[in-house]
C-alpha cells in the first residue's frame, strides 16, 4: 500500500526512524508507512531507493554529531524508533572504543534530543542474538543472564542500561525490542548480515554454501514482516515491561537450514565447511512468551514460507541488478 | 612503611595505579607500596600530595586523548589497576553522554593500550553500590541481575562487560571488584564523596548532619584498608571467577551509622532531614562469599574500628587544614 493511502485507518501517530535505509529499516518505513499518520526516515544511505519512494527522506550519521539533521527528523514526532548501527557482530571488534563511540554515544546523544523534542515513546531495536552471549539453557527469557562475548552485544546492551536510566531520570518512556536473526526482503548478501541471504544467493548463483564451523550452531531466525508487526506493537504498548525478546521461539541449525533450502529450491547444495568464528556463540533460541502476553504479538510466519518469500525478492532482486550490469 | 624499604619480601610486580590521587588512590599507593616491587601512579591531581611522596607520579586524564602519558605510565608493567572516575553517582547523571565519554570510551582506550602493552593483569575498580540498582533480595550475589539506576552504575556494568569481550578477543586477562560504600582515611566531605566522612566532619564542626530522605537507606559500609586487601588478592587470583563484591556483608542504616558515631564520640548529635535523592537505592548489602572462597578475602576492619580510625584521620586533617588557613 502505498503511504498515501487509506488515511482513515491509520494510527494517529508521526514517527521517525532512525536507520531507516537499510535491510531493516526500508522493511519498516514500508511496513509502518501504510499503518500511521506519519513515516519520517534518517539514516547515512538508502540501500534501495525505489522502495522507499514517497518517503520523507533526511541524510544523516547518528556517529556523527549531526544535531541539526536529527532534530528536524524527529521534531513533531510522537515516537522514535532507533535501530542506527554502524557496525554488524564481525565488525564491532575490529575497533571496540570507535564502535562504542559510534553506537553507545551516538544513541546517548539521540535520546538527549529525543528528551528535548518531548518524544513520547523510544522503541530501541536490540540484539536477542548477541546480548545473552553463551545462553545456560535455550530458549531464553528475557530475565537470563545478559553476558554477551561481542562488542556489538555490550554496545546493544550498554544502550538498553541506559534507556533505563533516561527513563528514570528524563521520562523517556520506551521499549526494546531484542530481535533474533532476522530474515526477508531487502536483505542481501553484500553486507554479510545475514545467513540466510548468504546461502540462498550463493545457492541461485551455482556456488558452494560457506558454512562457517561444523554446521551445527543453532539460531533462531525471525521473519523481517513479523518483526515489523512487533514493532509496531511496541509502539503502542500499555504496560509495566520494557523489554521484549522477539524471534520464531525455535531454533534451526546450519544443516537442517540448507535442508530448508534444498527442499525450496528441489536441488541438492554444494557445501564448503570453513573454521568457526570467535563471534559465534553455539546456541541462540528466544523465549518469545512476553511478547505474546504483553504485545499479543507472535511470528506468524513459518520458516518455509519466509524462506519461500525471501527466494522470491532475491530472485528478482539479484535479476535486476544483472539487467543493470548488463 | 616507606615504598623503598624492605625489599625482600615484596611480590616481584610493577603495577601502574590509574587515577591514583584521590581517595581510594593514595590509600591503594601506599598500601601496594611496601608490598610490591613497583607502583607507578597515574592521575589528574594529587588530593594528598605529602601522602604519595616517593611515588612515581606521572599527571594525566584517561578522559582526554592522553595517549601518552599513559603509555608511559603502563610501558613495562605487570598489571593495572583501573579506578579512574571523573564522575560519582550524583554528577554523572547530569550530563550522561559526556559521562560515557569521559568514563566508558576512556576506558576501552586505557584496555587498548593495556593489550598493546602486553599487561598480564588488570584491576578493574566498579561499584557494588549501583551496578546492580535495587535489589530483589539482599545480601546481593554477583549473579544477581544488574539494573542500575544511575548512569554512573551503567558505565561500570558496561565497562565490566567489554573487559569480558577484550579478554575473549584481546587476551586481556582481568578481575572486576565492585566495591560497596567505602570510607576510612584520606576521605574528605569536599567531594560528598561518602556519608562517613560528611557526617564526621558535621559532628566535628557541631553542624547538623544532612539525613537525604528518611534515613532508613541501608548501605554495606566497608572500610579502605580491607579493599587495598582484595585488590592485592586479585591482583594474584588464579581461577575462572572475574567479578567479586567486596563489601562488609552487612548493612547499616543512617541511624544505626550516626548512632555508631554518637557512641564513638560520646556525645549527641543534632539531624536534619532532607528530602530523598533519585540516585540513592533503598537497600545495598553485597554477599562477599564468593571473594572469601577465591581470593582468600573477607573483611577484617569490624565498623567501630574503622570509624574510629577514620576519625582519627579526619581530626588530624581539619586541624592541619585549619593550620593552613590560620
Amino acid at each position: 500500500m502505498h503511504p498515501d493511502e487509506n488515511n482513515e485507518s491509520r494510527l494517529p501517530l508521526r514517527i521517525a526512524l532512525i536507520g531507516a535505509g537499510g535491510f531493516l529499516g526500508t522493511n519498516l518505513a514500508r511496513y509502518l508507512g501504510s499503518r500511521v499518520a506519519e513515516v519520517r526516515c534518517f539514516g547515512r544511505r538508502q540501500a534501495f531507493p525505489d522502495a522507499l519512494q514517497g518517503f520523507r527522506w533526511i541524510t544523516g550519521d547518528t556517529s556523527l554529531d549531526t544535531t541539526e539533521a536529527l532534530s528536524e527528523v524527529i521534531a513533531d514526532c510522537d515516537a522514535v524508533i532507533h535501530l542506527a548501527s554502524t557496525s554488524n557482530p564481525t565488525t564491532a571488534d575490529r575497533d571496540i572504543s570507535a564502535d562504542a563511540q559510534a553506537n553507545v554515544i551516538a544513541s546517548l546523544r539521540l535520546f538527549d534530543q529525543c528528551v528535548a523534542a518531548g518524544i513520547k515513546r523510544l522503541v530501541f531495536i536490540s540484539s536477542g542474538g548477541t546480548v545473552y552471549g553463551i545462553p545456560a539453557h535455550v530458549p531464553i527469557p528475557e530475565s537470563a543472564p545478559t553476558l554477551p562475548i561481542t562488542a556489538y552485544g555490550v554496545a546493544k546492551l550498554a544502550i538498553e542500561k541506559y534507556l533505563e536510566v533516561y527513563s528514570r531520570l528524563r521520562g523517556l518512556d520506551y521499549r526494546v525490542l531484542r530481535i533474533s536473526n532476522l530474515y526477508g526482503p531487502f536483505q542481501t548478501a553484500e553486507k554479510k548480515q545475514g545467513v540466510v541471504a548468504a546461502f540462498l544467493s550463493e545457492a541461485m548463483r551455482g556456488e558452494h554454501l560457506e558454512i562457517w564451523g561444523d554446521g551445527q550452531v543453532v539460531r533462531d531466525y525471525i521473519y523481517v514482516a513479523d518483526v515489523a508487526e512487533s514493532v509496531l506493537a511496541a509502539l503502542q504498548h500499555q504496560g509495566e515491561q520494557r523489554i521484549f525478546n522477539i524471534g520464531s521461539g525455535t531454533g534451526l541449525n546450519l544443516i537442517e537450514l540448507i535442508d530448508a533450502m534444498e527442499h525450496l529450491l528441489g536441488r541438492r547444495l554444494q557445501r564448503q565447511f570453513r573454521p568457526g568464528r570467535p563471534v559465534d556463540v553455539p546456541v541462540n533460541i528466544l523465549d518469545c512468551m512476553l511478547a505474546k502476553k504483553e504485545l499479543g504479538w507472535y511470528p506468524r510466519t513459518d520458516f518455509p514460507d519466509g524462506l519461500r518469500r525471501t527466494a522470491e525478492w532475491l530472485e528478482t532482486w539479484h535479476r535486476q541488478q544483472r539487467c543493470q550490469v548488463g
